[in-house]
């Protein structure tokens, strides 16, 4: 597996994966689009890093970064993303460690991240957990009605 | 007092506004700012509405929020500030007030907002709390060491 910066190029292959996961809504899928375009864009120095996993030449996940305005040393973990018939591989896991070491490079301090309360996320939040991500906030119904948001931060 | 949406002829004001409060950064007031310019353009059905208060005419303090993206009914609160001199007069909750029912009048259900740890932010967090906002999160150290994010929700 490799993990490199995000090209204009990749764009395919992302959506694909967006679509993919089957987790996300549209809204969620064009939101992540945008920043994708900005992070392409702005490159390693931009507002939204970004990388991607490959696997046998086949991009089969990307994460998304981004410095927390105003802040000193925090950033946050804006998306990731792997392909459904990669998610046992240790892809999530390695672009994770990817990332934060990029963050590290960069001098920040820790990350923090948002996510879902619903089932379908609890593998997600136990993923962070294993990780050494700690939840620091809950907001009811952030999302929608009984899907609260849950805040997770990790000193690096 | 009069509360009416922001105008770009207030521009001037806003920014001495933000300068004569003396607790934000050179990088809080430059990024308030940029806020300030998509609020203006973008109007009460942009990503960042706002409001100004005035008093016999002057400016005294404005507001800026916006539909939290990718949620049903969730609002951020992302700014308030009101002139030092003002900051006794009923200025600020009536700003507040104002943009809770905008926010209703919306479909808006929650108001989330975050601010600092730091003892000169206690009267901010008071102020909070009085107008029926709760403590949901806590970021240690997030806008740099010794100075949490302390994250807020109002259900509306």
């Amino acid at each position: 597996m490799l993990i490199r910066e995000i090209e204009p190029g990749d764009r395919p292959a992302v959506h694909a994966l967006l679509r993919a996961c089957g987790v996300f809504t549209e809204e969620e899928v064009s939101t992540a689009l945008e920043v994708l375009e900005v992070g392409i864009a702005g490159g390693l120095d931009g507002d939204y890093p970004a990388f991607v996993i490959e696997d046998e030449g086949r991009v089969r996940g990307y994460v998304c970064v981004g410095k927390t305005p105003l802040t000193a040393g925090t950033w946050h973990l804006y998306w990731i993303c792997v392909h459904p018939e990669s998610q046992r591989a240790g892809v999530a896991r390695a672009l994770q460690a990817h990332v934060e070491q990029f963050i590290c490079s960069r001098g920040g301090e820790r990350i923090v991240l948002e996510t879902s309360s619903q089932p379908g996320y609890e593998r997600t939040r136990r993923f962070y957990r294993c990780a050494g991500y700690a939840e620091v906030g809950r907001i009811k119904n952030f999302y929608k009605t009984s899907d609260d948001c849950v805040i997770f931060c990790k000193e690096l």
